[in-house]
Parts: structure tokens; C-alpha cells; sequence
């Protein structure tokens, strides 16, 4: 790995208790170049702007993928990454299905390790504090051709993180728009995937939503995920989640929930939600929770749900009651390392770069 | 408009009879920034890289969408632009479905003219010649929050362009990959639409074809498009192409070929095509040809199509047989200025740049 430490670090412009999510950016990001079927070095340098063409092929075609992942730091300082494989294998998925370059174990997580602790001081601490990190891998080349391009980037920036709003919000069960087509790229953490979602959501935000409950493309029949999220119903006390496909996003977080679920002894029925069970168990009072799971929010409790110009209101549970919330707090004590790790999650975040 | 002319031009390097499709670039192109609520002065300027963050939304959520189009150079060497509302109208109808600010007629049309205009030596003279020229629209601002943008660059650039390989290809009838979703984003030419369609075709292309006839995600019982083009098929002296939706992209080219068919009085339906239908009119004789549309190649005729792990062959038609033949050459004479313009398609580019 090249390393380029920055002459000019703006940790001290950063206050962690006063920030903004997204577009705050830590010291440094990671970069490595594709060309001639090849990857070149490593390089951990000052985050900031390179040159780019208009013609750049990521940004006509959409070949781009990209990963969202968390680093917490626990009480005492230490610096952990969760399941960060998950993620590697993950960014190779949707890199295949774009047809763009794999890229490889080393590169991926050492030089996850290495921006994380060159910048760990800009990991904020505390409860809901996170570092969010983006790899991703874009189409460099400059041609206006829509075939698969020669040249790549794979990068890594990062931003300081805090706990989103989780107030319950009310979600649409989408009948008209969707995100993913059968023999599509649901499944890949595809670019594309995300701007596609931005009108019918706005147009769900006008109806008076905060997000909306991806179905099916074809029949509207069936739950997908929630906005960004994996998607949970609970039902009496058994919990229920699509299985993963061609359409659906692979989560860690929906995962790790589901694993953390089984330790706990609770049911969990990975198998096809259909809207019209869920809209009969909110009239007969069995459905008691339904909430959407991923890396940036780790739960979004809902409290509502839109469907057929119809308002269905869902139970309000205490913490105590609420499988979400039960689940949400094993899972962010297991990360923040405020809990014992079975599962071997956590991955430490060694000081090495005080070497360099 | 902000005119900034190069002080290296490279046309002195430029061989008309001899450059690359796709990775030459003209001198020049034009970039308009977008932000807080509008759009800044339109700017010529030397074509070449910018600077753009890793982080950027356009690259990291696909907030990208484009056009292609055409500038032809006649034989007294006046440069006519080939119905470039039409491209105007669909930037625009692509940048809604994607969330993103749309452009003023004043910046699109004047915005290509200029261009065109300034380097009007870059368009290379005779058959099969033209200037491929792509206006887009791609967010600009850096933030790792999957939300619509803030900051967004309208550009156009442009390539010399000669006739493509236009020999009979073969295609695979789709039946597992699909390119767009009900309710999703198929009918704007979304940058991720394109990266979507690369994996695909390289397993099509693995079997023995050179690209996809793309059917519905559902079922896929019905033709929707043929790689990036548009789809004609000739039963008995029939054309049918599909009709437009939010499936299928409104391509110019399509609209043309249905006029033009229209005006030689060739029966022209505009409906629904069935996989079966085709099959079995192969199967009885009376399927005559297959072809695709599009501002790049024009046309790409059919030699052969996958079917069920079948190849079925599609008769081969003298130029004077075949429609797809005849109107094509229709289109390009009309294009360059070989035919009268009945339609008011062709737009003059005046010389105005020399009195800048
Ligand atoms: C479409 C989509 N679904 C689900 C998720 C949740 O995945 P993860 O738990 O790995 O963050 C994400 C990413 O955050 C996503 O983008
Ligand atoms: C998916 C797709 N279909 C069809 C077409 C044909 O459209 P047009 O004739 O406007 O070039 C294009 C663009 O070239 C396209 O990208």
C-alpha cells in the first residue's frame, strides 16, 4: 500500500457532538486503479477531488457499485469493524452482475483497516456514534460506448456518523412503482438501484409517507424491502422476512437480525410476505410490528402503513414488547462491543499506521 | 453563454479516415452547473477531466441520465442536427423519473449548437459519417446519503462517428434477464439501465449471439427492445413494433421508421409482440425480418434468433426486399440532406461562432 498521509488534516475543524451526516469527510480515502485487466497499488491519500471526464463511463452507464459499512469505537477507545467480510463478498456480487472487475480480499480489507485507523480519531464516540464507510468501484474510462469499460476505480471514502431519526415513521405498500425486476439487478448494490427509487419515493412523501414498502414488480403482491431496508413483519409473536433473491438486497444487518432472533429463541420465518396476510392480520390485531433493518439506520420502526389510499395504523409497543427494539440493542451492544461477540462479528481495528 | 476557446485544438491529429468511435473528443464541450435551485451560465470550453469527488452522488447513486444523438455534414458541407427536440423533450422526461432538475430548451438546443458549430471540422464528410454527440445530466455533490442531490452538471461532449459493423447479427430471445421493471425506470435513458444490460449480453454473447432481444421481466412472452434499440418485425408485409411504456424506451429512430414506413404506405402496427407469434411465424415461412433501431447504427438486421436454446434462422433479403434496408436508407438520406426533408426534421446549424 502507498500511503500519502495529508499535510493538511481538518480534524481539528470537526466537533463530534456537532456535525453533519454524509457530507462531512475524514482526512483521508483509499484509491486503486484498473486498467489492463489489472489492478494497480493501493494508494491511502487526502480525500479530495481527482480529475475526471463528463465521459467517464460510471457516470453514462451507470457502471458503479458501492458498500455501506460501519467502524464503532467502544469505551475504551478500541476501533471495530462488523462483519466486514459480508461486505467484500458482497461488493464482488453486485461488481459481477455489472460486469466490472472483482476486486480482491487484500485490497478490500486492508485498505478498510488502514483509512480506518489512520483516521480513527474522526470516529465519534458514543451511543448512536459511528464511522460510515463507503467502498465503491466506478467506470473510469472515457468512451461513449455502452459496453463494458476497460478502466476502474475502487475507493473508499468515509464520514462520521450519528444516529439517524427513529421516530416510527409510515410507510406505502408500493402498487405502482418498484425497485427491482425479475432478471435484474435487485440483488446487486447496483448505482442505478438508488436513483430509480428517488421519484416514487418523493411522490410517496407527497401522499404524506416517509418511505415507501417495495413490492413486486409484477403483481404488487408481495413485500420486498423498505426504502433501503430489509424488511421484518412480526405476526403474534412469529417474525417473518422474504428470503433473499434475485430482487432483494442481501443485508448484513437482516442477517445478523435474524441470527440474533434465533439466539434469542424467537420465531423466525424466512419465507414470502403477502401484503393481503399482512393487511388481515393489522385488521384481526395479530400484526403487532413491522419494521425495515440496514447498516445506516440499523432499525426503522413503522407506524403506519399505506395501502389502497388506506392508513393502517400499527400497535405502539413499549421497548420492552418490541422485538425490533430488543433485536436493534443486541445488535448495537454487539457492535459497540458492550456485549459478548458469539458470533465473531466484530473485527479489531489494530493500531498500525502510528508506524508509518 | 461563456465561451472559452481552446488554445491546443487537436483536430490536427484527427484522420477523419482513421479515429476511434467513442474515445476521440472534439475540442470542446459544454458544462452547466445546478445549484441552490438553478441552473448557472451554460459554459464552452475546452473539452478534458474536471474535478470530481469518489463521493460524488452521481457516481455513488446513479443520479445520471443521457442522450444520443447525431450532427451529418451534407456534400456542400452544411451541418444539420436530426430532430433534437425530440432528445431534448426525453433528457427531460428521463431527468424527472430520476429526481433531477430539468433543462431549459435555451441550454439544450443552444447549448448543441454552439458546440456543433465551433467544431464543425471535427464531422467527418460521406456515408456513414456524423458527429456523435451526448448531452447528460449527472449529480455533482458529494454525500454518502442515498437522497436526490443538490448539485447536478448538464454536459454535452461528442465524438466522430463512422458506420458501425452493420453485417446480420444474432439474438437471444431473453429468458431469464430482463432490462426494465414494471414501475421502474426502462423507458429514461437512465445511466443504470446501461450497466444493467452488460452481464447479460456477455452470457448471450458466450452462447454464440451478438446480443439480446429483451422481453418482459414477468413473463417473458412479449419483445420489448433489442439490446439498445428499438424493435421491428416484419410477418408478411406487416411491421410490428411494440408500442412505447414505461418499459420502453421512446427512441427517435422508432418514431422515424414508423413515419417513414407510414409515407412508402408499408402496413405499420404498433402492438404488442409475442415471442410465440414470432416463433411460429418463423416456423410457417411467412416471418420475413427482424431488425433493431437506434441513433447509433441506424439499423442492425436480424440473421438469427435464440429461442429455447434454438437457433432460428430469418430469410436473408436483397436490399430491394427488405424494409428494414429501405427505410433505413430513407432515414439517411434524409439525415444528410440526400432527400427532401417532408417532416421538418433536419435543423440547420449556422455559422455563428466565427463572429466570437
Ligand atoms: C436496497 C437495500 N436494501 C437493504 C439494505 C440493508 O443492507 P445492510 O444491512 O447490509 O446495510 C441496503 C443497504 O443499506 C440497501 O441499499
Ligand atoms: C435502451 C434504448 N432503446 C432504444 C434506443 C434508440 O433510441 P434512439 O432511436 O432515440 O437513439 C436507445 C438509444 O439509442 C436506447 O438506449
Amino acid at each position: 500500500m502507498i500511503i500519502q498521509k495529508t499535510e493538511n488534516s481538518r480534524i481539528s475543524t470537526f466537533d463530534p457532538s456537532n456535525f453533519s451526516f454524509g457530507n462531512t469527510f475524514i482526512d483521508h480515502m483509499i484509491i486503486c486503479e484498473y486498467e489492463n485487466g489489472k489492478w494497480g497499488d493501493v494508494k491511502l491519500v487526502p480525500y479530495g477531488p481527482l480529475q475526471f471526464s463528463p465521459a467517464m463511463m460510471g457516470v453514462n452507464y451507470g457502471q458503479a457499485c458501492f458498500e455501506g459499512m460501519k467502524a464503532y469505537k467502544d469505551k475504551d477507545g478500541q476501533v471495530f469493524l462488523f462483519r466486514p467480510e459480508k461486505n467484500f463478498e458482497r461488493i464482488n456480487k453486485s461488481a459481477k452482475r455489472l460486469a466490472m472487475p472483482e476486486v480482491t480480499e487484500e485490497m478490500f480489507l486492508d485498505g478498510l483497516k488502514a483509512l480506518v485507523d489512520i483516521d480513527r480519531e474522526w470516529i465519534p464516540e458514543g451511543e448512536g456514534m459511528s464511522l460510515y464507510i463507503r467502498p465503491l468501484i466506478f467506470a473510469t474510462e472515457e468512451a461513449l460506448k455502452a459496453r463494458v469499460a476497460n478502466k476502474y476505480m475502487f475507493a473508499i471514502v468515509a464520514t462520521p456518523a450519528k444516529m439517524y431519526y427513529t421516530e416510527p415513521v409510515s410507510v406505502k405498500i408500493s402498487d405502482h412503482y418498484s425497485r427491482a425486476a425479475s432478471g435484474g439487478v435487485g440483488s446487486a448494490k447496483a448505482a442505478g438501484n438508488y436513483a430509480a427509487s428517488f421519484y416514487p419515493t418523493q411522490l410517496a412523501i407527497e401522499e404524506g409517507y416517509d418511505q415507501i414498502i417495495w413490492t413486486d414488480d409484477a403483481t404488487h403482491e408481495y413485500f420486498e424491502e423498505s426504502g433501503t431496508m430489509n424488511v421484518f413483519v412480526r405476526i403474534n409473536d412469529t417474525i417473518y422476512t422474504p428470503p433473499t433473491s434475485e430482487k432483494i438486497l442481501d443485508g448484513v444487518t437482516r442477517d445478523s437480525f435474524i441470527q440474533l432472533a434465533k439466539k434469542r429463541g424467537f420465531e423466525v420465518k424466512v419465507e414470502p410476505i403477502k401484503v393481503k396476510d399482512v393487511v388481515a392480520a393489522q385488521k384481526n390485531g395479530t400484526l403487532k410490528e413491522v419494521w425495515g433493518v440496514g447498516t445506516a439506520v440499523v432499525t426503522t420502526v413503522f407506524e403506519a402503513l399505506g395501502y389502497n389510499g388506506e392508513k393502517l395504523d400499527l400497535p405502539r409497543l413499549s421497548d420492552e414488547e418490541s422485538y425490533a427494539v430488543i433485536l436493534k440493542n443486541d445488535l448495537v451492544d454487539l457492535q459497540t462491543n458492550l456485549a459478548e461477540d458469539p458470533f465473531g462479528w466484530r473485527v479489531l481495528v489494530d493500531h498500525a499506521m502510528e508506524t508509518v
